[in-house]
């Protein structure tokens, strides 16, 4: 059995170690990315530089992209020159952006329409996680295109879950942002009404960490913000972004999650300080700068 | 070195074990409660009854106090008949219940001023803890009075932090009951988002329990919400008085905790639905309600 021939669309920050890992893993690559210089050390690496998305398309079996947002997943797929110009009975297109579950309906729909398949896959871990290959990967789609892109995923990640048909795996990333987004907020309401009322910030999270109160982000955002260490990290606008993805569904299915709005509305204030390249922990500071007051 | 005399006030649910094993440790011990009947399970374990709070305080080096909330435990120490008519130089008084900060620190005042001292020392881990002794116990006090106590503490407890002066234990629960009740929302509002979504949120919740969401809350909570069992565990009642005295401490301080009021809120609605004796991961039905999903 030869290895599927796969097309990597979008070479930024997360995207371009993730391709790297296919390539090592064997796998005969075609990579397209808007800016075009961006392809070439994958290209030194034995990749093929494809001249836009539907050019990818056309040299792969399987079709991965990796994009900032869904308007740019939208455009890769459905605009000029974009993936769906090509497919052809049989292609398998995963998208592991973080982008809208309706996208990842709507790519479904067209894939089935032309005997082809799709799975939405979005990723955590980071740009790290990328490099090492050992992101979290959060599928959505059918059984069996899940299965046929198992050996895919784990070249580039480690705990590779599949939660239901096309878009559970875009749902699933957004539950993901909203827990961990909440929880920042949780550990940072309480370390600041800790430090204002005189008792160390520190202490109580050590004291918080052996209970029912017990988190990885008490753990790691609780340390970070004692600690003043705001470099990213995950860049609170890219978890702004995965919010609204949250608010716009929950919205579409009348779903009320307020304390999701609530922080979402917290991000925009960072961003209008000019803090939106700062990693998210900073929500912990934007409570503490409300009640003046210094945690770390 | 003898045991010190313990005189033990507050025999409820959580009071009553925690007495008893005072009583298996040794320690010789007089006991208190409003309800008199309440006493004589302890008396029959070798414990002697105190007729009222004063006359505890007579028969005893140590004083403990257990009682439901902060206005109880004003009475108990400043009332009529109340600890403070028999304080004496080297009394050691130990409040706990959760309470305000201000409560211990006025207890602290008035202890020091009659050459007695006195710890803050609410708890976490509910009946079962109170019973097997493996309580967490934050305490708030000087190095001295938390020394002469340990052992003391470690006859009901397990996790014994000391994580400040006066307050500084009662401030650390508060600390505590914000985290849990904020992240039991969190989890609501990702289960909720994914089952309107189509989603199945057992799956979710495995997905999230492998990354960086994880938080004990979603482990034993979220399992409650798919299985829909909201006995008690920890009474929303309950958390909603301990969030209550974390919003007027908020209020003292001029901190702002946006995501702690807006719980405390939903926990009213629980309450006037009927279901503050159920569990506080009652939470997350309530979210369901909301949206009018079943999330079991």
């Amino acid at each position: 059995m030869t290895e599927p021939r796969i097309g990597f669309i979008g070479l930024g920050i997360m995207g371009a170690p993730m391709a790297m890992n296919l390539l090592r893993a064997g796998f005969p690559l075609a990579v397209h990315n808007r800016t075009r210089d961006k392809e070439m050390s994958l290209v030194s690496e034995g990749a093929v530089a494809a001249d836009s998305p539907a050019a990818t398309a056309d040299a792969a079996d399987v079709i991965i992209t990796m994009l900032p947002d869904t308007p740019d997943v939208e455009s890769v797929y459905f605009g000029a020159n974009g993936v769906f110009n090509r497919v052809r009975p049989g292609h398998l297109l995963i998208d592991m952006s973080t982008a809208s579950p309706a996208i990842a309906r709507r790519i479904h729909q067209a894939a089935v329409e032309r005997g082809a398949d799709s799975l939405d896959a979005p990723v955590s871990g980071g740009d790290i996680g990328a490099k090492t290959g050992t992101l979290s990967i959060m599928v959505g789609g059918s059984v069996e295109a899940f299965e046929r892109a198992r050996p895919i995923f784990q070249a580039m990640g480690k705990n590779i879950v599949h939660t239901g048909d096309a878009g559970a795996g875009q749902v699933t990333k957004a539950c993901n942002q909203i827990v961990v987004a909440l929880t920042i907020e949780a550990v940072g309401e309480a370390l600041v009404l800790a430090k204002k009322s005189g008792v160390d910030p520190g202490r109580v999270r050590q004291a918080l960490l052996g209970g029912f109160a017990q988190s990885r982000v008490l753990d790691v955002h609780g340390q970070r913000a004692l600690e003043q260490r705001f470099e990213p990290g995950f860049r609170v606008q890219l978890h702004r972004k995965d919010l609204a993805i949250a608010l716009q569904a929950a919205q579409q299915l009348d779903v009320s999650i307020p304390l999701t709005a609530t922080v979402h509305d917290m991000m925009n204030s960072l961003l209008a300080q000019g803090f939106g390249d700062k990693d998210h922990s900073i929500l912990i500071y934007e409570l503490a700068r409300r009640a003046n007051v210094d945690i770390g």
